[in-house]
């Protein structure tokens, strides 16, 4: 059974009534609810836990990583975030979420600035499937809307991505690569844009419906192993 | 001098009254004039010619083909499709405008079916630049708009460009991946989506920009040689 | 359960004692043993069967084509290369094997020659794993050999691919992308190299756990829909 | 005119007699001297110089830098680091040389740990072009052998290139992705593998041609704007 975790950053909750009335439980409760109805095993971990909830024990038994955070990027330890890159080359999947474009660990897997647009009005978003075979897209009809989100527009400053599977359409006159997904070593990472705290955009159907499809892309699979460093005799005789 | 061959379909402007108003000379002719004023040589050619204009000595002296067509792709003969196809292989650039989305050539050189959604009510469009280091982008200010265009929309059925330089914003709710980068054999392939035969999408700036953009990008280079076929003797001794 | 139908060309085995020692039943035939022996449900056709026993009902069963041919590319006919085609678009997938590279089929979906070197000497390929979280790559110990194999070099005239899984290195000196993967429309297409019909290149395990992997790999999955043609009423209100 | 620099560790030509022998005034000091030939204003600059000679000023006047180390990747002063990675994404061009895949600058840009195996017994490489249109090939004829080189083998732990130009064929059986185009941000960055400061493959002029084409490709070139940040006035009228 695919074993996830939902790291949140968990600080807007408590301090903003504004969040706290749309998620009194943390803005994962509902993802976290859902993925257990789904049948994954799922756990939750926050900043203010020691070492953010991330040890190295948690990071092992853990196939999937989600990620949300936006006031408190600065505030992770590097530690930490190195820890997770290494678990994700290592073939952890890992699924950042909507403002987690900021975060250190997907610049650091990225290795450019991340930046974008953005507009904080509640405009609608209309988020098109360009790669309608691609597992995270099953049960999409052609799009979905969101009836008020934050806004991402380009240029979303990111490398050009290994598929390209939503992008968005915004009211106010934006587009957005808005689901996009990265094999970095031996995992697998995507990036789906939705979820801005004041919204209650993470109890809507088709956005659980699509982080459950990526759960189930990014969990490790069997596949080939490797070496690395020194290898002083050649395979073949050399002459 | 990078020589310029606009293929144009030229039958709507002689059929329709609605298409010869915008486009008196043929819908390539102010394409033709602004790559003329660039300094580039450029010729023009047309399904009712022979061989559709594009014989082995048009094609042979021709760095970088532009390719309009609508309403008679089945007409274009499977041999000088042929011909376009060897000959973007061997290093000739092309550049597929529009409704050519549909033309032999591009689903030839794509192999999918290039289908679409679309829609003829004159909305706005709004192309936004997602690869601002690409030099089809030169001179272009994050985005631009057209203020009357056809509408295309997602899905594309094309395979993954190898570089997404231009994503479309229609009024009427839909996105599009309206500039779109392929390396085929030595050659290169631009699909670019704006140019409904009954506005005058041809006279913009920006569009003329972009083209121009295209075609020097298009452009042959000097690169490597390669082999093809039987090698009997290895390089290498065996054994 | 994944319904898998092997496409062998099938003549080489009847007109040549060399082929015909080596596989009496058809060089498939110890691949579709293999596949049913993992579960697989799993049958052939062949080019000399009416339709090359690629009916529209057969298409309309099967889940992933394997295609092996080589002397006979030019007797398949078209429209069932244009069924394939569309049974591929749709969602079915398709494995090219070797020779494959030069049938009506993978050209068709390439775009491209598909052309490459070659030399049949029967030397060492050694197959490296360049992708290893790719779950074709299950089992795989970064590289694998075969002891006798025809060569094939770069340049090989493919688009560059989504993901190159397998390089393979050759005594005589040369490489070559050997395993690379592709998503057409809403299907999944690999190109794997090895399986010259004179050497028993099909009986070894390697490569016979390489092709179940891709069979699950290129498997139809629950995906997206989407829409194509004409929708005249813009989803937004223009005005 | 192109302005270049070539940082180098410069570390091993004086504390190695090995090295110095080779490279007397340093491994740069060939390809410095080939690229003025060409035509480029080139300067250089090393580890033990203030700021390891990469000031604000000096990257300022750097269309492309060339990045050569090996020894001491852990004293490149991370705000150095920083600084490059800010120049290349603004559009400065980057070259990384051999060993400098463990740089801090590449692995900083790619996100994974570009670790690999290796082999120092002067095996012979040969670098196969498959990307044929490619400029960095240009003037290169289907592959070029190096006599004496360091073994790198796959598995190359970088993310998927946007473009694979090269692949080494190695004597000792092993095969590596050996030149390698990215693009971050509105930078482009080429990694090229030969390089071994013990073996005189600088001297060698496909090694130098290679350099000086991959330095013609990454130059900056005119191309679009992009914003970033808080635009709160949405661009269409909404409801």
């Amino acid at each position: 059974m695919t074993r996830v975790n939902f790291w949140n950053e968990f600080r807007l909750e408590k301090s903003l009534p504004g969040v706290r009335n749309v998620y009194p439980e943390g803005l994962h409760a509902p993802v976290v609810a859902h993925l257990r109805a789904q049948g994954f095993e799922v756990g939750a971990a926050s900043l203010d836990e020691p070492e953010h909830g991330l040890s190295e024990a948690v990071l092992a038994n853990t196939d999937v990583l989600l990620w949300w955070g936006h006031a408190a990027h600065g505030e992770v330890q590097d530690v930490i975030v190195d820890r997770v890159q290494q678990r994700v080359l290592a073939g952890m999947g890992l699924i950042v979420l909507h403002s987690g474009h900021f975060s250190k660990i997907f610049r650091r897997l990225m290795g450019t600035t991340c930046d974008l647009k953005w507009r904080e009005i509640g405009e609608k978003e209309r988020l098109w499937v360009v790669a309608p075979g691609h597992p995270i897209t099953a049960g999409i009809d052609n799009y979905f809307e969101i009836p008020h989100e934050e806004m991402y527009g380009e240029f979303f400053d990111i490398p050009q991505p290994d598929e390209t599977v939503f992008v968005s359409w915004f009211a106010g006159g934006e587009v957005f690569r808005s689901g996009v997904c990265y094999n970095r070593g031996k995992g697998r990472v995507f990036y789906f844009r939705p979820g801005h705290e004041t919204l209650p955009t993470y109890y809507q159907p088709e956005v659980l419906r699509v982080i459950a499809n990526a759960v189930v892309w990014a969990a490790p699979r069997p596949s080939a192993t490797y070496r690395f460093g020194h290898f002083p005799q050649p395979i073949e005789k050399i002459g």
